[in-house]
């Protein structure tokens, strides 16, 4: 197989890319100085190198802790739960969110053998012992399965905290139901947080 | 910068690819064995270090001669002479045309500062010496640009091959006008090679 070939395969395994466009970005890419396809190449192997799990929210992160808990101008006593470090991102550039961050590393879904042990909520609720959280928002996705798992995480944190003061809301359905938050708009994210409503 | 944003980066500098794709595709290799990217950066390296220009017909390979250069079984009859590398796929996947192909490398383009000494003309007059080439097929792209180049190609070959009996056609206008060889489909190239005609 010539390395036309292997770069169009690898190509066309990303998501939302066929075979017709990976060829047309190879032919791109040849058509570039050979300086972009290494940096692009280079930035690849950074990213399997250096990308590791913050220590405290498992955010993404080059650094033992991610730059959201690190940052002192964060609220701690407001925790957003989300599903995966990518949502972060959107929920970040939303720009309504000042608190802080914890992620379950994905979904409760039974089809794809994913079950509660395999989300980070233990390490959640130590957080709320130790962190001074008064509100836990619950922003997993607006799905079927991101449902459950609110509902899951809402009753986990209800048999530990307690008669403690803290409030565990849901992020409002101004997200489309059964959509994704890594695909919404930033008006939508910051509309669905500013209604986040008690559960 | 982070790494997240430096791949981010590079991957929005492909044509077609927004900062939010390459954002979803960051995260889409984030999620997968660190395999992956790995390979994807690999073909990359593999591409810039491996690939270079046949001697011949100065289409893309990793050896000194491409593979329909070295292939007995291509006719060495009829020449379809091309823009870009990229052409002969395109051509090549329509699967009408079994004779050889020459790259010229580009079209004229005064605006683009492409000029006839940019194309790799001479080097074709010469094959048609040596190689008993009996029939030139111009499949430059139908766009201005592609016709103003076939025009100079064909004043050329009229120029040297003088009373010799070689035919100069032009790919068929089975194309649509102003359109691109890259995004053709196999049906149109092969109509439009199958109806050429004499220039």
């Amino acid at each position: 197989m010539s390395v036309i070939d292997e770069l169009t395969n690898e190509l066309a395994r990303l998501p939302g890319i066929g075979r017709k466009t990976a060829l047309r970005l190879t032919y791109h890419l040849l058509r570039q100085p050979a300086s972009q396809s290494r940096k692009l190449a280079e930035a690849l192997i950074a990213l399997t190198e250096r990308v590791r799990s913050c220590e405290r929210c498992h955010n993404l992160t080059e650094q033992p802790l991610c730059h959201l808990c690190a940052d002192p101008r964060r609220d701690p006593a407001i925790l957003c739960v989300v599903e995966q470090a990518s949502d972060i991102a959107s929920i970040e550039r939303a720009g309504e969110f000042r608190g802080r961050y914890h992620v379950l590393g994905g979904r409760l879904s039974p089809l794809d053998g994913v079950g509660p042990d395999d989300l980070h909520v233990a390490d959640l609720l130590t957080r709320l012992e130790t962190e001074g959280v008064q509100e836990v928002i619950l922003a997993t996705n607006p799905s079927l399965e991101g449902e459950a798992t609110a509902l899951y995480v809402q009753r986990q944190l209800s048999g530990t905290i307690g008669g403690r003061d803290i409030r565990v809301t849901r992020i409002a359905r101004g997200l489309p139901v059964g959509g994704d938050l890594e695909y919404a708009d930033g008006v939508t994210i910051a509309q669905a947080i500013a209604a986040r409503r008690e559960m």
